[in-house]
């Protein structure tokens, strides 16, 4: 989801480097980002998140390691958490592959803001439309690949009696929405957020909107909170869902939806973000161990030239991808070990090749606990996907229908 | 339907003269018409019907009288007639408010090509999506409005055991095929044929080609010749749906739609064409009988200044909207009444009061019968509106589902 790519450089004019790569030499958790995106930030109303909700979010390692480094309205979620109203959660994702270390972000941020309170629900686009006009991937073509998408959402921990997970070509009620919010948008405010695209690329954009907008539709309760969790790169569409759903609010009384944003995760060479154009450039969720053995080993760090160099300046944790692979998903509940890592890196203490291991076989571990769940739920997310394909009600993946 | 309307003069160059104001006095079906399109004609592909088609239509008044002046692939449909091959024909109404003497005309082509083959099904869109984007009447007003059109439909003798009635806010199959449709479609293909308009539009015009596929969706059987009876200003939208067919033809299958064309009823006042945006322009289905005989009184004729001049000089009944009024809607099985008529009024036998009484007379007969029989299915006609805004299977109208 998010691969109708709104255009970074217009109308909201996004610094063109996305990773700065100067670090803090005394905070793991650092990243220039929001230093680059501060004038942006302001002009467009993000925040960073303040002490408090950070506290607030504590358990959550991505706000712990300032990995989400800002966001919009989440006090309206936090209220909603605190006083045990009903808010939904939203994600999605474009079934042209497997999910990878960048992707799979989104969804343990989308888990991790259900499972915060049993009030929350689930809601989950298969954007299989976006698929089509985006990759020219057929309907069931994305019905396949998207069984491996459920399957690791399940196995990352979604609570299935509070999701609903559905395709966008068989969800009439976005489409509904989809109309209703493309009243008024002119060209230029789709020139200007998208680019000059075919009208598959639009439709794709109405489209999404249509799927953030879903967990408000009447038939899911209605009008409710709703968080988006995206990287940096969504903020232009999420301000038009905005934009859309004020407009929109007099009659079918819409919330603004709430987004929180996180960084962008480096390609394994160091550059851009990961992508599924390069599979060398990232670890799939579905990479067996050798492949992940020999994409970590060839991965760029923040070493220095030579192992003595090394010791007498210290490495530069803030350019390593393995440090930001072990920042995103190693470690959850072990902040001190990065701390420890990030330390001994900085002091010349501790060399590539050792860290590399050390790194690779607590990542090689972690995805082989998370394959060991996802075989078991892999029956429920055929079934899930065969139920969503064949547009059954709401909520029967495993309750039974709504 | 059909009014996220194309833009006429480009890129199809109609001539800006929709109706001719001269006649054939030896012809009561003439129209200039035909002479006017000759050359879009031939340069799009389309045809005059040939003796043989008009033949094997015989039964059409609307065919007799030249009514159908046009068509792109009937002979599909013809082939499809003789060999008991299933065809389907598709038409729609976007519900902004009671059918009128020019749209209703495309109801009776519906329900003739329908009522033509045993093996023929009925497709029939309400196009509330349209309305919305093109209107501003929202869903709900929409639904109440179109218990009245759909009315309308089975008192003009629909089968409702071969008919499939639907919104188009609530029938996912027709978003699929949008989807599928848009990827591909450059801007540049929707400004030629629509227009710079805002995006409801462009997304109201991709949703009218998936409402033409929808026939040929595989829940609805898959491939078939498919006709859609328009009036010939829709021309430039069924040609990107020719294209949009082809270009999926390889995967899906799609047979390319056949079309037939219509003259344009022009207004009570002699120009343009009826529109629902002026009432005094049109009569409507539901004027009751007073209002109807005020609107025939005023309207406009072929008559000269005075009588003495019209017995001497004859009158123009290819001016006279009267004249029009009777060859689209009354005497459906008596041409040599019309005929009468028309040589009369040239002979300067026949002056307009006592004429616009005849037909007048006749007129208000004839819209008490249709309303006799509306009453009657009236309560049918709200029942299928509720099966279809709550998105009930197929053909539930009167057989109980597919």
């Amino acid at each position: 989801m998010g691969l109708t790519k709104p255009v970074l450089n217009s109308p909201s004019v996004w610094p063109r480097r996305v990773v700065r790569l100067e670090g803090n030499r005394l905070d793991p958790w650092s990243s220039d980002i929001v230093k680059d995106y501060r004038r942006v930030m302001e002009q467009f109303g993000l925040s960073g998140p303040t002490k408090e909700q950070v506290e607030f979010f504590q358990d959550a390692p991505f706000f712990r390691r300032r990995i989400i480094f800002a966001h919009r309205d989440l006090d309206v979620i936090i209220d909603a958490i605190r006083s045990g109203r009903e808010y939904a959660v939203l994600t999605g994702i474009k079934p042209t592959g497997d999910y990878h270390m960048g992707t799979f972000q989104t969804v343990k941020e989308f888990v991790y803001f259900q499972r915060k309170s049993p009030q929350a629900i689930a809601v989950f686009s298969i954007a299989d439309i976006e698929a089509w006009e985006d990759n020219g991937i057929s309907f069931e073509e994305s019905k396949k690949i998207a069984i491996s998408n459920v399957s690791d959402l399940l196995a990352a921990g979604l609570d299935l009696e509070r999701a609903y997970i559905y395709f966008q070509s068989k969800e009439i009620r976005v489409h509904e929405l989809a109309a209703l919010a493309a009243r008024g948008i002119t060209l230029a405010t789709m020139r200007a957020v998208y680019g000059e695209r075919h009208m598959g690329l639009y439709l794709s954009a109405l489209v999404q909107i249509g799927d953030i907008l879903l967990p408000q539709h009447p038939d899911l309760g209605g009008p409710k909170p709703t968080l988006v969790p995206v990287g940096i790169d969504q903020d232009p569409h999420l301000r038009l869902t905005r934009d859309v759903a004020s407009k929109l609010k007099p009659k079918w009384g819409f919330v603004e939806p709430a987004s929180t944003y996180h960084l962008i995760i480096r390609s394994l060479l160091g550059d851009k973000k990961m992508s599924k154009r390069d599979p060398m450039s990232y670890i799939s969720l579905r990479d067996d161990e050798s492949l992940v053995r020999k994409k970590i080993l060839n991965a760029f760090t923040g070493g220095r030239e030579t192992a003595q160099l090394q010791r007498e300046l210290g490495g530069e944790p803030w350019k390593c991808v393995v440090y930001e692979i072990a920042k995103f998903h190693l470690y959850a509940d072990k902040d001190e070990e990065l701390e420890k890592i990030y330390r001994e890196c900085v002091a010349g203490e501790r060399l590539c090749g050792e860290c590399k291991m050390q790194i690779l076989e607590d990542l090689i571990e972690e995805m082989k606990e998370h394959e060991r769940r996802r075989i078991e739920v892999l029956p429920t997310a055929r079934q899930i996907v065969e139920r969503a394909w064949n547009r059954q009600p709401l909520y029967t993946a495993s309750s039974g229908g709504a």
